[in-house]
């Protein structure tokens, strides 16, 4: 059942219309009309709100807690992708955890290239603590470049001065842009969504001129010293699964309580395809467990929260 | 709290009387006494018997599941430790899991050299199952050199024509028998337990004039397709951390399900300390479970069971 299952999803995106590193008007067109096409739950609520002037969308699901929050970043190599086109995996989150999602509108390159969606992320983080949700309630979740993103903004906290939130789990993170992990290359022809090409042209969009080795873009060469437990979920058949594994390794050099999940034979954020795959479904059922466990560990014994959240 | 535990065992480590490196039959003394200085739980009970020809002690704990076993293999760097030493950490694996523990008294070297262990794991599994305990009730498990072993165990099955079991779990394995991880010398300073000059010692005395890149020896460096899930557990105060960190790296690159699990500031095989951390109480805890998902997807279906447990 298992192996039909990821054999269709690999199919359904060899075929697919969506061109990651092609014309970036055309592509945020596909790249929404794919998303619409995805009818969501009628019990989901999204609405639109801003956090310190950062647009975000609030996603709900019936029977959550309100004192807890996800701050949620979405995928698209920093250029497509919206907070609203964002919504039905975010809602997937936020019912398994039982708290609400805020998927956060960071500005996209290469209109704005980096580090505004840094600032961005840094910013609506900020805004919810001054609304009075405290750190160890917030998770982070980010998937693709929100997942990069996710954690560069974790590193961007320490220079502000403010807390880390309780954790931070990221499906398939993008967190390398200058590409050279050995998948790239390696897994290219069992990738069917991604292709190094495809990730170089969106890097240039982001990051125009600057280094693509800058650690607040490629958070695999940051110092992650200090930052709450990692998830970190990737499939085996993406030209990313390098990008998993050395933010795993260097985080745990730093160490930061993580924990790497590999799927075999599945491809770039499956958790999507939830509906499709039941990886999808396992995956998110243990992102969820992972993030409970952190916004349990309450309060102010962080080191407690940290050895907590691994297990 | 956390933080006082693991200070005051890294104190106990660093000044306790183990010399990994040193003269064997005085090394093997102390970590015998070290063992047996650590009451065992009453209601443990451990028998010698032998399998396939190879001695080893049936670990059992009450109201255990009799169709499933743990294949246990110990630590020791290939030249220290017993079964009958690894009784009080395999009996606290068995109790979590609710399954008996078998732990393998592979020869050791120097005396028996490689591949002597590797022959006696196949051994004692290619019995386990002659016994009637089908493969998919079967679980590996394996802390230190067992833990590498017992990965090198699951790659010589596939030569032998044997089945894979449903899943192998392993605590800060030693992988890599080149010794040349980046944590061999970068987490040396942190590391309480063990040295890089003790490690390639004992490979000296495993591997004889054999390379020490031999796959069989060092898994990191063996075809691992065709594995069933991995759950890899270590310490970032350790220098064995690039092992678990390169053998989650190389199992995901072969497309196996893999979890790889890092606590931060805890030492080698900190699972054997669960009277005193509790870090190792959940690694412990997360390791059951883990096995258990293992357990659970019987039957014919292993692709399901694949990843059912990588979840």
């Amino acid at each position: 059942m298992t192996r039909q299952q990821r054999q269709a999803l690999d199919e359904l995106l060899r075929h697919g219309p969506l061109d990651v590193g092609g014309d970036i008007a055309e592509q945020r067109a596909i790249f929404h009309e794919m998303i619409a096409s995805i009818p969501l739950p009628d019990d989901v609520s999204a609405k639109q709100d801003e956090l310190g002037g950062v647009p975000v969308v609030i996603v709900e699901t019936p029977n959550l807690d309100p004192s807890a929050a996800i701050l949620y970043f979405h995928g698209g190599a920093y250029a497509l992708g919206s907070a609203p086109d964002s919504v039905g995996l975010a809602a997937d989150v936020a019912r398994r955890v039982g708290a609400r999602a805020i998927s956060v509108d960071y500005r996209l390159a290469p209109e704005h290239p980096f580090p505004a969606a840094v600032d961005d992320a840094v910013a609506a983080y900020r805004a919810l603590l001054g609304r009075g949700v405290p750190a160890s309630r917030i998770a982070f979740v980010g998937e693709s470049a929100g997942g990069g993103l996710a954690v560069a903004a974790l590193v961007a906290l320490k220079d502000a001065g403010l807390p880390q939130p309780a954790s931070a789990a990221v499906f398939s993170p993008w967190a390398d842009l200058t590409v050279s992990g050995a998948s790239a290359t390696g897994k290219a022809a069992l990738d069917p969504a991604l292709t190094p090409e495809a990730l170089r042209t969106r890097a240039r969009d982001y990051l125009g001129d600057r280094d693509p080795a800058t650690p607040l873009a490629s958070p695999i060469l940051a110092d992650l010293t200090g930052l709450p437990p990692l998830l970190i979920q990737v499939g085996s058949h993406e030209i990313l699964l390098d990008d998993a594994v050395r933010l795993a390794a260097h985080a745990a050099w730093h160490d930061v309580a993580v924990e790497l999940q590999v799927w075999p034979g599945v491809p770039h954020v499956f958790q999507s395809f939830a509906a499709l795959l039941d990886d999808a479904d396992h995956a998110l059922t243990a992102a969820a467990a992972f993030i409970q466990r952190g916004l349990v560990a309450d309060g102010p014994e962080t080191e407690e929260a940290t050895e907590e959240s691994a297990a």
